[in-house]
């Protein structure tokens, strides 16, 4: 029985997942949050779909254990390979990033051209453009794997100008004149928007599923009566390994102190 | 009871030690190698000791099962901070490469300034520092963690005008016109040569422990009677996840066919 005074659980293979819950605290500042980074197996956009799924369930499992009313898949990656398999396993309320990605990028129009840009991992599910494809998009989807962009994010270079020759070396591969929207199809990436914005524009729409996501959960939530009715809410964060506080990533979404638990799966 | 028929084991976490590989099967051509990627939990180098070592345990105890008659550690970070546990814990000869890393520098001069470049988990474990104390060593050490470089090998950018930018970053931390030697203290770095050279120069020395680790390998197998005496030994390949021939280090290191059956741990 779910419980509206239960917390959420978000889990990402990293830090990543944590621009998500910065979309889901903005809105739902009444809610507990759990956060689980995997940080002992980051990162699953390099992996195979069987160890990324393997990896999600003991993240969910373990998340699990917290009694958590509803759970975030805060890892384009983990969305794209295990979320029906985590579905057909659990039966509290599970979103994951793809789909609200798909409807945030569809918002801009219903035909245009659409570039996501994602890991190697998610690309190959080819998860973004099924998703496009079952909404009925008109328009062309075109993928783009930028393998580098994740460590690059945790490593604080979020406005570099070399991050902007990795990208452009990157956008080099695709025909941006024909490109309307950019999805950010990974949740490091909007730690780099500045860049990313330098090199193609101003002109050109940049989404990312984080927003939507925060909206999509609380109407699920509202759906069915498991909205908190606290004040405020807490952010819990728990890793799989040690997490130095210093780490640029939450320095820049999370500035007041937060503490990591350790633990062991 | 070892025997000389036996393979010899080396573990990575994830294709890096195939550097070490190449050096090991230059010098012991007869000799039988098992290479073990622990490609479903790379990398090492962003994380705890703790786990590093819980990591390194499961490597070794997966070769121990292959029966092998020696072990080679064939990444600074595990060889940094397992390697005291692995001995402690098993009976055959066992070589990392940090110590053969530092004698390739020592070689270089007694009293000389040596940059150990490595991942950051290296770096905090001081066991570079510490390997050229227990060495007598007069000169200076200074230590530079390159997170960003084991990606840009692994997507095969060896010799890119934005991996020499990278370099020149990081390297602009240190007095580089003091440094006499660039000891590569991570075995992704040889990838990387000759970007490195182009940033430094050709006067200065740049060295790393492969060579030496299989000069010391092959000492270590004649003094206890192991080495073998067949012809030409065989490669085998082992990992924790799926890899794809195409590979920029594999094609590099290897361009033969070769086969990784994916094990699981």
């Amino acid at each position: 029985m779910l419980s509206p005074s239960s917390a959420i659980g978000v889990f990402d293979s990293g830090l990543g997942g944590l621009t998500v819950l910065k979309s889901l605290n903005a809105r739902l500042p009444q809610e507990d949050f759990i956060y689980l980074g995997d940080i002992a197996r980051l990162p699953y956009g390099t992996k195979s779909p069987e160890v990324v799924t393997k990896y999600s369930l003991k993240c969910a499992e373990t998340l699990l254990k917290q009694n958590i009313k509803a759970l975030v898949v805060a890892c384009n990656t983990a969305s794209a390979v295990a979320l029906p398999n985590l579905k057909k396993t659990l039966s509290l309320p599970i979103l994951g990033v793809i789909e609200p990605g798909v409807r945030s990028a569809l918002a801009e129009g219903q035909d245009q051209t659409v570039l996501v840009m994602a890991t190697t991992g998610t690309v190959k599910s080819n998860a973004y453009p099924t998703g496009f494809q079952n909404q009925g998009f008109k328009g062309k989807v075109l993928q783009l794997a930028c393998p580098l962009l994740v460590p690059l994010a945790e490593e604080g270079w979020f406005e570099t100008p070399i991050t902007e020759q990795v990208l452009n070396s990157y956008l080099a591969k695709v025909p941006i004149d024909l490109i309307d929207t950019y999805l950010l199809g990974c949740t490091h990436y909007p730690l780099l928007l500045q860049s990313l914005r330098n090199c193609v524009g101003t002109q050109k729409a940049i989404v990312h599923g984080g927003d939507q996501l925060a909206l999509e959960l609380q109407e699920e939530l509202t759906k069915r009566n498991l909205l908190s009715n606290k004040k405020k809410g807490s952010l819990t964060f728990l890793s799989t390994d040690q997490i130095s506080a210093e780490l640029p990533i939450l320095q820049k979404l999370f500035p007041q102190p937060i503490t990591f638990s350790v633990i062991d799966f």
